[in-house]
């Protein structure tokens, strides 16, 4: 063992300079959900591009991704905008394209997540949940789930058995999944993480007994602070299933019991069945 | 009187077209709130000019604008690009530019809001509000917030009096705003109107006993459905002021008890006082 081997998650989101703004990466095998490659990783990648964009603003503040069209693995090209460069603020474009067509179109700010880090005045209470070794891990989880859904070999992801009887043909129907989440070669969270995180966990729809998967029509992730080491505590909730589609909210809070990021996506959702 | 004459909201956000994808509009001076022109009227301008942009995809679904600079009144050029045109959803941008400078970036997915109309699934029960007439309309509001404010004007806004101690000193600290919308000429909703919609209440940092106005830096609302005539039910809300920022979730209820538009944005909080 060496610790010169870069992480799945930042091998995940590496990136080859090709010029101004333009850059090339690798879709791996390993980050594939339902036909396509996980969401919260490709907003990650077009994440960690924007923050070459700004170096003195590095952390992303405020990430919309639009998904367009189905990514797979394979080389895809990123390209990135700076769409105004202000004082405390940053803001920029980003484009993820594959043979061709645009995969997803993100629109972010960046700052610096220092810079007032010890103003917090939250009335936000962290969720309940039991301890890690109390929890869930997907070795349990279907063997359909599992098949279909590579990337959860690289999570070591532990879930809520409160929120779980989706995996037993028990739905509970309240519209809610969490759990703990960290990766599964240790490597420690960061803001880019985060963006991964915000669309880690198994479709919360699955919870309203509607096993499809649900493709992401708009994600947009708030960065609230920067994460301590540790687990993270992650939940994913719906409220409003109506006109074919939903919105999944996920919150995530730190070892250190801070809400570190709060994101919504609306997400077209699985048939009735 | 004549019924030829346009709404003030229609009026504030129509369009010239000067080319494609290139238009002229006027920012009116009834539209100002703090220092600038408010974000909600600026998003429907935007949204306003995507939806000429593909026509067979007419209902904004998601809309996510980005505010770069403070905007004032008077002319303002908005530029769109299509970045998809799909089966059942379009994708494209819109930029607001006023004296050279960019002041918002918009990214937005439409669609068609009857499609599906009829699945409604959703757990959302609208929140509790006395009617409009046992609430606090602006006339009550303090003289320098409506000074500040000449939006509100326009609007026949209805305060729940639960949530109105902020503005006789008295703030809750719950984080809450909440009260009935109607626009004061008595036009009816539509999913542009519910883009102003999710950003016409006072900032809810109001509630927590901050009375600075709190610029808005990210506002994503999903239209989840098309809003019936009539009185819409208007919450914000927030949880998590925190590292110089707070985020404000919106949701708009209508006539026919239907959660039309959900919404939130990343703001900028107002100094400690």
């Amino acid at each position: 063992m060496t610790t010169a081997i870069r992480s799945e998650f930042d091998q995940g989101i590496a990136l080859d300079q090709e010029g101004p703004g333009r850059y090339r990466a690798e879709l791996g095998e390993g980050w594939q959900i339902g036909g396509g490659v996980n969401g919260g990783l490709l907003l990650a990648l077009a994440g960690h591009a924007l923050s070459k964009e700004h170096p003195e603003h590095p952390d992303p503040l405020s990430v919309s991704g639009y998904y367009l069209s189905a990514s797979h693995p394979g080389p895809v090209e990123v390209r990135t905008e700076s769409i105004r460069n202000g004082r405390s603020l940053s803001t920029g474009t980003a484009s993820l394209i594959q043979d061709g067509e645009e995969r997803l179109r993100v629109l972010a700010t960046y700052g610096d997540l220092d810079a007032r880090a010890g103003e917090v005045h939250t009335s936000a209470v962290p969720f309940e949940l039991p301890p890690p070794e109390q929890c869930i891990g997907v070795e349990h989880a279907p063997k359909v789930l599992i098949e279909q859904a590579a990337l959860l070999e690289r999570f070591d992801l532990r879930l809520d058995p409160a929120t779980i009887g989706w995996a037993l043909g028990e739905p509970s129907r309240n519209g809610r999944i969490q759990g703990w989440f960290r990766l599964a070669d240790g490597r420690e969270p960061d803001p880019l993480l985060l963006l991964l995180v915000a669309d880690a966990l198994p479709p919360v729809t699955f919870d309203l007994g509607l096993p499809g998967w649900a493709p992401t029509i708009e994600l947009t992730v708030h960065l609230r602070a920067r994460p301590a080491p540790g687990w993270l505590r992650v939940s994913h909730a719906t409220r409003n299933l109506a006109g074919g589609y939903f919105e999944e909210d996920a919150e995530v809070w730190d070892s250190a019991g801070r809400l570190v990021a709060q994101s919504r996506q609306l997400a077209r959702a699985p048939r009735q069945s």
